[in-house]
């Protein structure tokens, strides 16, 4: 049962469970950041989750319900085949499974599912399918069946086509649109979002087959083949999808009927390649996009950690849509409905470092979705009586502003639904995005972002906390009424993160505002009507940043360390997340002292400088115990932190449960799709944590503690416009300098050092 | 495989095949005439199809799609339930069945299945499922679950509640409402019609259980209950379910917070009955009304015969809404999507003398419905450029007019949708409902309904022939560009049903205006502006019916009999209906000698007394070999014209075919639902064919003629306001005046006898 290791390259599963489907479908999803394409089997299963998700494509079923917003719309499925052997329909859920192995190869990005059936009337059949989306032409599905029929001659009907009955459970965000064949070899589907109008066209082709039954059903177009394959010898059926949408920066303003045409052009050109070809040319992108470009390469003992490494960078390739700068990082990616393709702080403070570091050029495009998303922002702040940018908790399409949804799961108590407040609440995600600003800039150097959307994101998230601050009895400010990272603490005043981010959002706007003084007057002009520096400056000296009590535990926030403490084990050791509410409903969680993730832990790691050793010593002994991880975000923090505090072998451990979220033995947690936060935070456990490259104050500094079984550590990373390459073991670092344009500053182990070509430390 | 007599009462499946669920899913679906319940297993197959529908509730999908029309919704399922055993979830698909049978039992209305399987890990268990629809409280639904663990003790998980992610085929109806828990044990869900706005609300409740763990998911409520069994011992869970709508009568202008408390409080009063009790108000009601009190009992050698007399009362009597003028009854009843649950024709042509004679009250009803769908049909004839009332070909909600969809299944040359014209053209349908007023008066003699609603539409419907009539350069007046009841003829001219029957219309209306100048003047005066005697006279006289040629042939329509002739072998053979589509498109089979139906046949038995019985064999000769039986309406007709031609075994055999539209082997007729006017149609065979009970012009005829193997039909029926039994043997007819009211005058064998008590000829 569940996820293994099939080498260095590849994911497997070696055994199949039709109850427990969602893990592979998501863990093993395709993408090319353009679209996502959950893994679900050729044949149908009662507990299948289909899923195809195209980058941007934002739509709300509307209606009366407090629960439905925008969201990424599931479009129709082209993956399914009903293969019917000798008049029995194959099914894993019958017959006997002989031999079973399904790989995802991360290195071609390939799909692989290999079956020995014997059928319940004793037939016995290999099949064989392979599956890509092109990283090479991003509208591009390819599939390739192969059946050989083991024990006689056998009669196959193959059923397929496109099926546009496919829900967001059970939310339909088209309409049907136009059906149609070409050629009795062109099947095509026609698409439409209800509110947002883009039109998605699903063009696909069948070959190895012919003369088939052509058919047409409610919101379905699709054929029957029959065939006769004789015993031993294999029966090849490829199958070729195109997807485009108007929603494409090419397809806009075009007509339906003009989508259409180049939709099948494009299928016509694709399908003429044949499936072995389309792969080796995905594989090829793939290899130089990540694998000959960006490798992390860990010498460990354990197999599990490189793997994990490139589970990571996979993920992180498919679910960022790279291409089209209105478009950001779902929390789920693109592999599922979960969190309904919503961008979260996930982007800015788990996924980010990766890009930053590995594909600049990603990491700015994530960044200019924020500035394009800046007139919500703006409402946001407006509708809450405050001025500058308040950025949405959870964000869509660029001109959605705030889509967060109202009501969540039941209340064990009253038996109603939550009500969901982060949206109107949990206000950190703007110090977030600026923190994401600071971070690009800091690690890039990338002056021309700045200027045309850097500088203002800061001043306009600055103005923001400068205009919700509220003065206090005591003649401080105070931000209330919020929800901090921890989100088991509701409507809560004072929360230690999100004051500390908001003081350090103003301090930042200051410096930056001071620095274009000198250094560019002209651009500080142009934005003069974001600067209210003395505001600014009034207000920031005047913030409240809860203190430490003299034990050096810093107050999560106003009450925390005044509630009730119960003892928090049963959770801790629990198989699944979230069980504390199967006990406890959420007032009475919002009474205890216990963490989803713990914010004044993470405020520690972002804010590292601003600490003592003893500080966060302090407080990790503190908080860790109280800590349920209940959000897929808190361990890979825990495990950076962990290291960073000499605690070796727990970091190790931590970074393995981080791995394990998507990767492990739970076979429900991915079934929404994969942990896109998590998954960067798997990265930065390795690169950030153990790897120790991080961006404190005005440095960029190396500090590596690899763990103990780990030989060595190697990964790139672009620094200020320049590629390095860095190489760590137990005891030496090197870095080389690929670009050689430049020179770098780096605080390794504590000195400064100036690297122009290569620099080698023992 | 397929469906099976299980004595006189119960239609039974004995073996399960999970690839044709559709069959008896539909067959032996429950209903009360308020709801229908499709029999979906409580365990989820892939090839399952659930649906639930309330009659009226009427919404459309919208959108741009030109195929989307409104329809009755399928509303969120209860039936599921997750059965865990040891472990192991509980599905017929894996591990092996040592016992199976479905039965549904007309007497009372109850499903039930056992089943003895054999998990995958060896351990046994008898599981048995109980389920009605009440007959009694028309929103209630109650199952029984027994699980009894054979080979060891179990531990059981059972996961269950409400399901709103049902869509129909992918088309969401509705908008999520309120999910709560009261008092962790009962479930509510509300549903809102996107586009109508009807509000559903399912209230359902688990006992035999308990300690639920209560869980909301998107358009979901459910609880998930552990227990265990011992070896032997019996769990029973009883699952009370309560559907309640806005549309309903009663709940018209309440809130939605009243709606949900009638419905938690029925809910309650119900659950405290208990499965067994609320299962014998039920069965007592069928009793009273059908079984007890208008049955059809055949003395057959083939109990088959007897069964599906059965069959057909139930599904009459479940599809038709009673209780509610707004509504009628659909193509498919209330047992799937299939034609939208859209009223055709087939209510008063095939289904309503069933109606009329066994339950006047509802046959008025329907006929009502017509009256208030008036205001549409006015619509529909100026739209057209016509006068008083055109009837829509489809109809829904009273107030929606026309709601024939626009295109349909794929067109195997073009590659695009066919066009459904019917909507447009096929206008026969407003002479069928004239026919339908004139069927009703004629068999009850209700002159308040006459009064209120009948006149009206006859007059209006001769209104709009009059207008629709176009004179021909001979000076006849034609009616060009029509569909006739044989659908695969389109847009063709002076089709002979159409034409005869308009003409007939409008004698029908002259008549009943003479008959009112007498009877009613008063009446008359307030019908005035809907009658155009001259008019319609002057009319009636020039209208074009075609003639027969010298063989007795009446051409079908204008270029009939010209058309090419192809062997039709092939398809007159088929085993699936419309298997022409494979090879020819519509255009095609529009010039060839083939029909659907014949419509001059249908046209000799609605109007037997205008044709002679040479006529009547040279047509049947002509048209019999050229009629595919495509439409399921077609065969019945077909049964009686040939009993009346005197070929009896033919008839017969015509008979167990239209029986076998629904009841038999073709696994998947059946799969969008029951077929309701064929249904009517066995009824039609035994009652109006064999039983020869017929209204003839200005006669009520009864001429029986029993299949030679039937030794006794016995059935009753309401004339002229008085019941009656009628016993027929092969020598015998014995009539029964149960009313003893007054007397009744009968064409018997060619002779006028009239009744007071009791008449027996021998």
């Amino acid at each position: 049962m569940g996820i293994e290791i099939g080498g260095e390259w590849t994911l497997a599963e070696s055994c199949f469970d039709s109850t427990v489907l969602g893990k592979c479908e998501a863990v093993m999803s395709l993408g090319n950041g353009y679209l996502g394409l959950r893994s679900a089997t050729e044949e149908r299963y009662v507990n299948e989750k289909r899923g195809l998700f195209v980058a941007g494509t934002f739509n709300s079923f509307g209606g009366v319900a407090e629960s439905e917003v925008c969201e990424l719309p599931n479009a129709a499925d082209f993956l399914e085949m009903g293969i019917s052997l000798n008049g029995t329909d194959f099914s894993l859920t019958q017959g006997t499974i002989q031999a079973y192995s399904r790989k995802l190869n991360f290195a071609t990005g390939e799909l692989h599912r290999h079956v020995v059936w014997m059928s319940p009337d004793g037939q016995k059949y290999q099949l064989d399918f392979y599956r890509i989306t092109s990283m090479r032409n991003l509208h591009t599905i390819a599939q390739k069946i192969c059946i050989t029929p083991l024990s006689a001659d056998a009669e196959v009907q193959i059923t397929t086509g496109i099926n546009g009955q496919i829900t967001n459970s059970g939310s339909q965000h088209f309409s049907e649109g136009a059906k149609r064949f070409y050629d009795k070899k062109y099947m095509q589907l026609v698409q439409t979002t209800t509110q947002t109008g883009i039109e998605f066209v699903i063009t696909t082709t069948v070959s190895g087959l012919s003369n088939p039954h052509i058919a047409m059903d409610r919101r379905k177009i699709f054929s029957v083949f029959n065939t006769h394959i004789s015993k031993n010898q294999k029966l090849i059926i490829e199958k070729i999808t195109t997807v485009h949408t108007s929603r494409d920066k090419l397809s806009e303003g075009m007509s339906t009927a003009k989508l259409q045409s180049i939709a099948l052009s494009n299928l016509q050109d694709q399908s003429s390649l044949g499936y072995d070809e389309i792969a080796r040319l995905s594989a090829e992108s793939w290899q130089k996009k990540v694998w000959d470009n960006i490798p992390v390469t860990i010498d460990s003992n354990n197999p599990r950690d490189q793997l994990s490494l490139r589970f990571a960078q996979y993920h992180l390739q498919v679910m960022a849509p790279f291409h089209d700068n209105r478009m950001n990082i779902g929390a789920k990616g693109l592999s599922g409905e979960g969190y309904k393709g919503h961008t979260f702080w996930d982007t800015e403070i788990f996924a980010l470092p990766y890009y930053i570091f590995s594909q600049p050029k990603t990491a700015r495009s994530l960044e200019e979705y924020r500035y394009l998303s800046l007139p919500g922002a703006r409402d946001k702040a407006k509708e809450n009586g405050c001025v500058g940018a308040q950025f949405p908790w959870e964000s869509a399409w660029i001109t959605d502003g705030e889509v967060t949804p109202l009501l969540g799961a039941a209340d064990i108590v009253t038996g109603l639904p939550i009500p969901i407040l982060t949206g109107k609440i949990e206000i950190h995600i703007t110090c977030d995005v600026c923190y994401g600003v600071w971070q690009y800039y800091m690690a890039t150097g990338d002056e021309d972002f700045m200027e045309r959307y850097g500088y203002e994101l800061v001043f306009e998230t600055a103005n923001f906390w400068a205009s919700r601050l509220e003065e206090g009895e005591d003649g401080l400010l105070h931000i209330n009424n919020v929800i901090g990272p921890d989100e088991y603490k509701d409507e809560i005043d004072d929360d230690a993160f999100t004051n500390y981010c908001a003081g350090w959002n103003l301090y930042l706007a200051m410096e930056y505002r001071d620095k274009l003084e000198k250094s560019n007057p002209e651009l500080l002009a142009d934005l003069e009507k974001y600067i209210n520096y003395d505001l600014w400056q009034q207000k920031v000296e005047k913030v409240y940043v809860p203190k430490s009590r003299e034990d050096g535990v810093i107050p999560q926030n106003k009450t925390y360390l005044s509630l009730k403490e119960i003892d928090l084990s049963k959770y801790k050791n629990q198989k699944r997340v979230g069980s504390i509410y199967n006990d406890f409903n959420h007032d009475q969680i919002n009474e205890m002292q216990v963490c989803k993730q713990a914010d004044v832990l993470l405020l520690m790691l972002l804010m590292e400088d601003a600490f003592t050793p003893q500080e966060k010593r302090a407080n990790w002994d503190y908080y860790e115990p109280r800590t349920l991880h209940d959000s897929s975000l808190s361990l890979s923090t825990h495990s950076i932190l962990a290291n960073d505090m000499g605690d070796f072998s727990l970091a190790y451990s931590l970074f393995e449960r981080a791995c394990a979220i998507d990767m492990g033995e739970n076979m429900h947690s991915s079934n929404d799709g994969i942990h896109a936060g998590s998954i960067g935070g798997i990265w930065q456990c390795a690169v950030l944590g153990f790897g120790g490259l991080r961006l404190v104050g005005d440095k960029i500094r190396l500090d590596p503690k690899l763990p103990e079984h780990w030989k060595r550590l190697e990964f790139y990373a672009w620094l200020q416009g320049q590629k390095f390459k860095i190489e760590i073991t137990q005891n030496s670092i090197q870095i080389d300098n690929l670009t050689q344009s430049g020179t770098i500053e780096l605080e390794i182990l504590g000195n400064m050092f100036v690297v122009r070509n290569r620099l080698k430390i023992t």
